[in-house]
């Protein structure tokens, strides 16, 4: 039995640095031998583009074709650069079909077109398919790659079948059952197979009772299909029902991760997916955007004070509490928003409706505004004593919450509404729009009672 | 070929409440008896306990154990209250042994070991092994079910091992092989099996190029394994090398999924593992904490403005850009360090260092501050004319980019030294310490410029 072994200290990728520079490939092949190419692929994050290329020409193919795989995109993208289009080829031949596709839709057109019309045969026509789909569809997470067996054969026929079969298919879950149109029909479990007087008829033992989701279905709804009936592998039909793919549950769990992560930079602002060891300009553009409407905020905000500089002149401590203001309208709103993107997240349930939703937000906004309010108004008096801001700026607190729930209720189910990704509200979008807010419903109550 | 056929809409839903009403079992079993489990579940939080507990009892008990299986645990929990210790020895003893016992974890501890008392044996010794591990280790993920093959069995014996094995495990990978000590040797290929002499020894068609992970292993880590060597499952191993278990990608997925969830309420600064549909109490609950952190961060806020009353009284213009400081303050804050926690969880990186990272995050930081100082700059310029509060200003706000970063950066990092979720940095925890801090400096430069 072996462990991971292989700890990527600052010794070792020193030591590698240095055969790398003395081209010692002797080191390079012997250290990386016995080495898991997903290690491999971690280690060469650590030079640049070239030495990276000199490693992988030393090992074999279906090793190098498996970290090139393995990269994420970004840096796969600028990594082939360092490659010609026949090396390209070579790599591509020995992918599974849905990652091949996925690195050719990575590259230039040409290049890409060039890679294609030079592939094996198989892979060719499978890729070629799967090039019409859309990336966040099912059509485009699905291989091309799967066990298939028709009906009419007995279990000798789709034993051997399976066994031809079985060399190109990496993951080896399921024996889905065809018509002589390729139409599916279900799956027969291999475990049948074995156990079963070899003369049956495959159709005697076919289970039809197996989701299938259609090629194009949203790669979002698929996760929830995969995730709710605990699937491991759900085969792909086309329009006319038949089978055309079957997307893994290793490729669902790069979705989910995906998303995670699309959902974490779109709550904390950033506009690319960008990562930490990108580039400088990278990361400042990144940012850039989200910071830039924070400032229209803020003066928008200075703007609007200004309005009320008579107000503040006669009570300069009318400015001490607006922090406290927009920092309650921020918070609030960012939790209601981020409870309701949790929910339309989960799909399946009876929709109870708006109204429903916006008085249960409400009755929470009230005890939350009310608890808060209190407290503020209660360390003021301690602390300031008796006076009459002290009873606006908690009133003012109190309707902040409330406003800020609605606020951020509302607005990741409109986004929702129109497809664009909730997750958006539970960022600086809600902090901006509730900081102007607070300050609009603080002024107000200022002007009306103060 | 059966579709997802059945749809949980408002229509069928009252109907079936009217059926419950009229204890009409007719109508509830005949509905219900070509459904999938998974969409049954979803249909039962539709109902109330006593309700739900009506439907399932006139359910076959192996699909009354899915649904249960099925139900997040807040509502597993409540809804078991309305069941005797004697109904769920019933269903449990149709669970796969990790989920039967994640759900007498859930118990009350005399419940549990009544039920446990009465197990089926197998599950019972099953069970009572898995009790002992921690829930976010390897030992509280995985099942005991497995297939299992000593390494001295020929094929024919080990065919038919797998045969008897093969009716208690339903998710069906790999063929675990074990020395007489139960020793975790490798695995053997299903297919390999299949494909040869009969004769043949197991031991000479182990696989021993295998992963495996320990019991203690934290379930970040095993998450983090399974997806960098893209594992449907993975053996489980005591100190002793023995094979006590396997971790199948469908735990793995629900692993990702919490976490996901875990990560976006800390984001949000909710602080319990709350649903909108929840109480409106433990909703209100929730939220308080981190609200009420922010409101102490707005009372320090408004005493410390009233240090500067002075100045604020002379240049009322002063407290207009407080919120513009803040808001970028809070966004710079929340920008980093959610880069910094995105890079944190991806592990197998050298770790470049805090100087090196925090020489990039300045860079960053000068570009977007010199960028946004101009801007605002520019703009009060044309608005406000030229004025020596303008350039404090601009000034402040790119002291508070700055400062807003690097707080951004080394959050995280610290809370992650201290075994501590970082993605508590990306929430209102930076928010609060980004307004003070803004505040600070932005006072500070009045105070020394103006």
């Amino acid at each position: 039995m072996k462990q991971i072994e292989f700890e990527l200290n600052k010794e070792f990728r020193d030591r590698f640095q240095e055969a790398l520079n003395a081209r010692d490939n002797e080191f390079i092949r012997t250290s990386l031998e016995e080495v898991n190419p997903a290690d491999i692929t971690a280690l060469l994050y650590e030079f640049n583009g070239e030495e990276s290329k000199y490693v992988l020409d030393l090992l074999p193919v279906d090793v190098r074709a498996k970290i090139i795989n393995d990269l994420d995109t970004e840096t796969r993208k600028s990594f082939l650069t360092h490659y010609t289009a026949g090396e390209i080829t070579e790599v591509v031949n020995h992918l599974d079909s849905d990652d091949a596709a996925d690195i050719l839709n990575e590259l230039p057109i040409k290049t890409s077109e060039e890679i294609i019309a030079s592939l094996d045969a198989d892979l060719k026509s499978q890729v070629i398919d799967l090039l019409r789909y859309d990336e966040n569809v099912a059509g485009g997470l699905m291989a091309k790659e799967l066990i298939k067996a028709r009906a009419h054969w007995n279990v000798v026929q789709c034993v051997e079948e399976i066994r031809k079969q079985a060399e190109n298919v990496t993951k080896f879950y399921t024996v889905y059952v065809v018509d002589d149109f390729d139409r599916f029909l279900g799956k027969v479990s291999l475990q049948k197979l074995i156990l079963t007087d070899p003369r049956t008829i495959v159709k005697d033992l076919l289970d039809e009772d197996i989701v299938s989701v259609e090629t194009y279905m949203e790669d979002r709804e698929v996760v929830e299909i995969m995730s709710k009936y605990d699937l491991e592998s759900v085969p792909v039909v086309n329009v006319q029902g038949q089978l055309v793919g079957r997307i893994t549950i290793d490729d669902v769990v790069d979705v989910i991760t995906e998303q995670a992560e699309e959902d974490r930079q779109l709550m904390s602002g950033i506009t690319e997916d960008v990562e930490e060891d990108d580039s400088v300009w990278r990361n400042t553009r990144a940012r850039l955007p989200w910071l830039l409407i924070g400032i229209l905020g803020g003066l928008i905000s200075a703007r609007f004070m200004g309005f009320f500089e008579k107000e503040l002149v006669q009570v300069t401590a009318i400015a001490f509490f607006v922090p406290l203001i927009q920092a309650t309208g921020g918070n609030v709103g960012i939790q209601t928003s981020s409870l309701i993107v949790q929910s339309l997240m989960k799909p399946g349930f009876v929709d109870d409706g708006l109204w429903k939703r916006l008085l249960k937000v409400f009755s929470v906004a009230l005890l939350n505004g009310l608890f808060l309010g209190l407290i503020v108004f209660g360390v003021n008096w301690l602390v300031f004593g008796s006076n009459s801001l002290n009873l606006v700026v908690s009133l003012a607190l109190f309707f902040v919450v409330v406003f800020a729930s609605f606020v951020g209720t509302i607005t990741p189910i409109i986004l929702n509404r129109f497809g664009i990704n909730p997750a958006l509200a539970s960022g600086p979008f809600i902090t901006t729009t509730n900081d102007l807010l607070g300050l609009g419903v603080y002024f107000l109550t200022i002007h009306l009672l103060l």
